[in-house]
């Protein structure tokens, strides 16, 4: 059997097209409306007839990442066959091998949520529209963004319901109901979740009308626990996004026009992408009191008082995928971290005569055995329908971390090549790999060590060299208009932030955790300042 | 910390209510927008004397179950914090005690499908409307019970959005483009996934406006091999709900009537409930080409034709976890199987003398660290603020399968109490049990294990008794009278089928695969039958 999930139909301007603004819902079906079959039919049988053939791995290849950073991507989330166009306008499939990427991520945050004591729970998705509007600046955010359920069982509502965009609302519901006494807390849940947000500009990953994510949400009896949960978990998704996802980034706190609607203060993780744009890649909230009071969640405390439980609510999503193919992917495709790669390791059998088959198999089958034992993903990939060649690319477009050949002189000699996805060509070919189990695996574990350490080494250096340090408005504008971030003192109103953003299109993405030396000077006033924050375009 | 989630309000007559049949969706909203703050203050301080006092373990019983099994039902779901409700009618929150027997079912059933080469994706939730009146039957079956999106962004929506009720259509569309040869399959992909379904009688985890399940879709080149995987399929789930739920399920084939909207075939796994009722705890449909036709699913075969391809789904959803209640609880509240069960073994110190406190702390430390090595899921209840006693009756409320007793004297004799959820008082009791790790570790998953199968034994041995052969209708009305289920030769008429369902509301659950030694002679027209059906009144 050939898996279906290595096939892709080619994306097409149409297909693009989705992504970029067509206000219609329904313009897809109206397009699908049309008599194809026929079309069809001719189509699948072309395809037929070429892919028999076994076609040369170019028909594959991406649009090259510096020639078109945008196309480049839709091309990597096609062809590595990440995900595909739903039929609404901004709604995306995730398929296998995207979905494997996500349930690595999933098993390493679940994981590490249970161990800091939170558990996981499910709430409705269909919140009733009065909800949303209970918390002034929470509306005022979402409300634009929202979907609304109006018919249910063939009737129409008495209120609509709000599709989840996030749920803090449902939750203070049931919060205010659960939490009675300060010996309730502090409650500590997470929901893994799908949440609809009705954006205009859509891209798969990134931004999507639907996606999937997890939503912690806790109650603290003290500001002073909500504010350490906050920064706890922003920590976690930190230590996720590095030591994880090969993705360096800053750690800070959001300007207040680019907190969450709802929180006193947002933390954030930013990441700079191949083309040097930021994307917030995970958020934590502390939410103080907003939503208790809208929601009236009070506890009695110890000295028999009434009050307001405070809050935190944090959230990393299908985003991040988008985030690993954008911060490590080349012109061949695909590099994936090896901590969430669904395949950490591809073994290519060659065989070229039917008298070898047997040998090679058996080398292989031992090998990959040997591999499964010790806890590494492993595909192997047999296809002779496709040549030796073929299969490399297209497992470099996949962005597995290492490749294993193995032929028949490589079994006469009790030895295989590897390749390291993250070093092009020879220099990353390693010849005489000893086959003896232990030792292989001892070689692949250290090639994986190497390659998870290279990937976010380089994606280290590319972000370091990139942002520049910036004293006054003209130097930001410099910066920025050659894609950079810009970092210097800052502190402006939120019209001069609105300001930068109208005039540059760079947002400030946080004031980082870890601050330079100061003192500091406002780049835009010149006026003395706490701190430093980062300027960037972004996703 | 004492974690909240071991605290639940009590079920109120009010709250029943929304479970009952309110057609209104914003009723609780309504009411919820009374003036409630002063009431609240005084009720969460009333709730707070009482609890703080340590209240008697009475406080927590249920209904019990002889009494009246549906509200014996809603106590357990309630007291056992495994569901509450949600604000709209018929929706509920999966509390984290719920969630986590959620958890083990999906741990078993995606470590399966995965074993049987399927694969996770995840497709939009929002389905264009015109794609739900593809498929005749289809439409037919579930657009009584759509919500439906129709305001998005702030505008009114050209065509509505369909809250997925199930994915067929949605997944046929996408697979439509990706199958193009007989190479491409078979196709075999599982989602996990939220769907709604707008249900006029709601009861939780039995039947919900929303709830979670797994759904599997698959496209084969031949009729036979989807029929392999339809078989394939059931029968996995019935290997489930056996050597994990503990559930006995009869495996059956539905009669047309009560076949999914959609399928040629649909096979089922039929389970009977604590009091009698039958409950359909999973599904398998063999589908046929109707979705493949209606959504032009065509691949080119190996004498370049274009076929259809042939097609399977199957599911499984949080409707098992009432099965799992209805199934093993008592009038003490829930049993859970340990192979399903959040904790398996809850350990209880006993501490009267502070002096005493360092000895069994530590003891039980050694105890917990034992079985944690060992896999064994366990949890310590050494909240002092309540008697072993009342901690007793809370974890058989809650159902855990083993608890240990651990208090001064066993630690000096180095001897613990165990006694088991499933037989009630000094019976299930083992005084004596070593505290040394290995033998102790031994005796409780030995322990586990008979729990495990006393379960499925009394549950077994429950069901057949209460199965009745009959050979005719007069036979049928008095089983069903008593609640029994009926079991006999059937080759009556759809119209047949429907006069029974009208004049004793039980309805033909399945064509046992397990048949009795023929010939058979149907109970209803008296003609030879091919094969026994049984009939039950359901959820």
């Amino acid at each position: 059997m050939f898996p279906c999930f290595l096939r892709e139909p080619a994306a097409t301007p149409e297909r693009y097209q989705l992504w970029l603004g067509s206000s219609s819902s329904s313009g897809y079906a109206a397009a699908a409306a049309q008599p194809k079959q026929q079309k069809q039919k001719q189509q699948k049988q072309g395809k037929q007839q070429q892919k028999g053939g076994g076609g040369k791995a170019s028909e594959e290849a991406v649009t090259p990442k510096s020639e078109d950073f945008s196309r480049w991507y839709l091309d990597v989330v096609a062809k590595a066959e990440l995900a595909d166009y739903g039929p609404v306008r901004g709604t995306m499939v995730i398929r296998p091998y995207g979905y494997a990427i996500w349930e690595s991520i999933q098993a390493y945050l679940d994981r590490r949520f249970k161990e800091t004591g939170h558990q996981n729970a499910y709430f409705p998705q269909l919140i009733p529209y009065s909800f949303i509007t209970k918390e002034a600046e929470h509306v005022e955010g979402f409300a634009p963004e929202l979907a609304l359920v109006t018919k249910g069982g063939g009737k129409e509502l008495e209120e609509p319901l709000v599709v989840r965009p996030t749920s803090e609302t449902i939750i203070n519901h049931m919060f205010a109901q659960w939490v009675q006494s300060y010996r309730d807390l502090p409650l500590l849940l997470n929901q893994w979740a799908n949440v609809h947000r009705w954006e205009m500009r859509t891209r798969p990953f990134v931004r999507t009308l639907e996606f999937l994510w997890q939503e912690g949400h806790t109650a603290h009896a003290t500001p002073e626990e909500a504010e350490a949960e906050a920064l706890a978990m922003i920590q976690l998704y930190a230590e996720f996004a590095t030591t994880q996802a090969a993705m360096p980034v800053v750690v800070g706190r959001k300007s207040k026009l680019e907190s969450f609607a709802g929180a006193n203060v947002t933390y954030t993780i930013e990441a700079m992408m191949g083309d040097k744009k930021a994307l917030q890649a995970g958020t934590s909230h502390n939410l103080g009191t907003n939503f208790a009071v809208a929601f009236n969640t009070q506890f009695v405390d110890e000295q028999q008082q009434l009050r307001h439980v405070h809050q935190t609510s944090w959230g990393v999503s299908t985003r991040m995928i988008g985030g690993v193919i954008m911060t490590h992917g080349d012109d061949k495709g695909l590099r994936l971290p090896p901590n969430v790669a669904p395949y950490q390791v591809v073994i290519v059998p060659i065989v070229k005569k039917d008298t070898d088959r047997a040998s090679v198999n058996e080398a292989v089958d031992k090998l990959t055995a040997a591999l499964k034992q010790a806890g590494v993903r492993v595909k192997v990939d047999g296809n002779d329908m496709k040549t030796p060649g073929w299969r490399y690319n297209y497992w470099e477009l996949k962005g597995v971390p290492l490749r294993i050949e193995v032929g028949p002189r490589d079994v006469e000699q009790g030895t295989c090549v590897m390749a390291r996805r993250d070093m092009p060509g020879k220099e990353g070919k390693q010849m005489g790999v000893p086959m003896e189990a232990s030792a292989f695996v001892a070689t692949v574990q250290q090639a994986l060590g190497q390659v998870q350490d290279s990937l976010l080494a380089a994606a280290t250096a590319f972000r370091d060299a990139n942002i520049v340090d910036v004293s006054s408005y003209e130097e930001l504008k410099a910066a920025v208009a050659e894609g950079k971030w810009a970092r210097g003192g800052w502190a402006g109103s939120d019209a001069q932030e609105t300001q930068i953003k109208e005039e540059t299109q760079a947002t400030l993405r946080c004031f980082p955790f870890e601050q330079p030396a100061g003192p500091h000077t406002c780049f835009m006033t010149g006026q003395p300042a706490a701190e430093v924050a980062i300027f960037a375009k972004s996703y």
